[in-house]
């Protein structure tokens, strides 16, 4: 995809260069642990692109994706702990590899290196902008952290709450990547605000789409275990969906599966999956899907910008939904 | 004490007046609960009164002084997870009332909550350096925490590590909420400098004096059960020293009551306490007590102020190490 080829060995390149050294080695390894393990820099190429769509010298925004990335992976970190996650991209957690408390400070000092790599943009009159986006966002991923814990204690969650949810825990921030490296690329207030636009809609679908491939997806492709939040019993937008529109009798048999235990996993995940196929909720997802997609594109439609420097984002928007069913 | 007569009811009014009342209500009730357990507030009037020194409009530094105590209190939440700790100021730790994910994610929110504080600064030109500051303080703490946990670890500390570490996690931060209420009074650079190294003199003079108390103080004028130190075997300046200079049969001793379990706690206890008598251990930590404050007087001196604007906090110093023993 364009926006990657142009800009992620740039991010890699920053990102190999700016290991974090300082002693104590105790605080700082768990912290290079999960800055290396991985993922695809979603969030730092968005902003290098959304800074490059206003301004040819991008490299000023290389702190900001750094920061942008390093906020992302403390949240996961943390999160990791509150889901007593295993694994994390194929390979152990911090909390595993090191302890809790190791895992809870090294996230704690990676959300305070993110502060620090945001004000090191040079333009410094920017800081208070930027600032006041960062700290928004990083907000609204609490935030939505907070709910989606609680809805794993409630017995039903309304759909629109999901998407609240997954807005907040996901979509913000990619909105605020875009938006930062909109800011600092000299962007109209305008079209930080179409860009914000496209990242939440766009977010959603992203988040649509993994809770569409966990269930139906390529295993290999998508590198977890098909039916993970099936196992699980994760109030997916699949499961919401299945229980709004089930007739009781399909309502009651999904609601024994999630009751079931795990003695027969493997069971579970085929008839749930059967439950999901009969209703249609693949295809209403990808509705969804689409839905989202269209109204991001129409955001992007509205930027102050060429045609042809569209592209890269209309890519993108392309991917969210592109992966594999 | 002035500067507390002074400026304490007016940040008690402030705080009182910015409860975080956000919803999801899991993620902020937390929050206000530590944030209303107390404390003597030292750091936001610390701020208010270096800002005072330059600036009759203190009010200004509000919220810079309440995001320092917010970020004080989420160093508790998150080190008493990690110390495992029940009690806090004679109530039950955030990770205890309710649990570890909502302390840990609480926490998280209000290290970010501090960042978006200090950024409600009304000159906005001051955040970038303000941010310097607070960003370099706050990796301090952390690393002064890592450092704490790896001492627990270890078999013998050096003092002179110790004093770094102490010079980390506890005065870093009052020399953070110096420096940063004289930055917002306007300061020059340099007695900017002068406030830091009075807090950091200060700061760990108030650390040793917190170690003296542990053992010698008055439990009820303290606070603490006299002796926790001792029976948790932490490494403060007082068995360190002790270790250092006793006689190969003093240190077989304290390392047996070391060693002992917890069989007799209340032995073990007036025992190591008879040996650290014994050893002149409180004259020693009190003459480095008065040589950090004395060093941390002269840079009060060399502020370029009136000397009667000196008062408040050469009566701070004094406080420090006036606490009873």
């Amino acid at each position: 995809m364009y926006i990657i080829r142009q800009y992620l060995p740039l991010f890699q390149k920053y990102l190999e260069s700016n290991e974090f050294i300082a002693p104590p080695a105790q605080l700082y390894a768990p912290v290079n642990y999960i800055m290396r393990l991985g993922g695809k820099r979603l969030r730092p190429i968005l902003t290098l692109a959304t800074c490059g769509l206003y301004k040819t010298d991008i490299e000023e925004a290389l702190p900001a994706a750094l920061a942008i990335e390093v906020f992302h992976n403390f949240s996961l970190v943390h999160d990791d702990i509150m889901d007593d996650a295993p694994l994390r991209r194929g390979k152990a957690t911090v909390h595993e590899l090191y302890d809790t408390n190791r895992a809870i400070l090294s996230g704690d000092v990676m959300l305070i290196l993110s502060y620090q790599l945001l004000c090191k943009t040079s333009d410094k009159s920017k800081i208070p902008l930027l600032l006041e986006v960062f700290n928004n966002t990083a907000i609204k991923v609490c935030e939505g952290q907070q709910y989606d814990m609680n809805f794993e204690a409630e017995k039903s969650v309304a759909i629109a709450d999901y998407l609240i949810m997954i807005e907040m825990k996901t979509a913000a921030l990619l909105q605020g990547a875009l938006e930062i490296g909109a800011i600092i690329g000299g962007a109209s207030a305008v079209d930080v605000k179409h860009l914000s636009e496209f990242g939440r809609n766009i977010g959603i679908a992203f988040q649509l789409q993994d809770d569409l491939l966990d269930t139906f997806g390529d295993a290999k492709k998508f590198g977890k275990q098909t039916g993970g939040d099936i196992i699980q019993n994760k109030k997916t937008f699949l499961v919401l969906k299945a229980l709004e529109i089930a007739s009781t009798a399909h309502k009651a048999e999904l609601l024994k599966w999630m009751n079931s235990g795990h003695d027969d996993d493997k069971k579970k995940v085929t008839e749930v999956t059967k439950l999901f196929k009969k209703l249609e909720i693949p295809k209403l997802t990808f509705e969804l899907i689409v839905a989202y997609k269209t109204k991001a594109l129409e955001h992007l439609a509205m930027l102050s910008i060429e045609e042809k420097d569209r592209k890269g984002l209309v890519e993108f928007a392309e991917m969210i939904i592109e992966r594999e069913v």
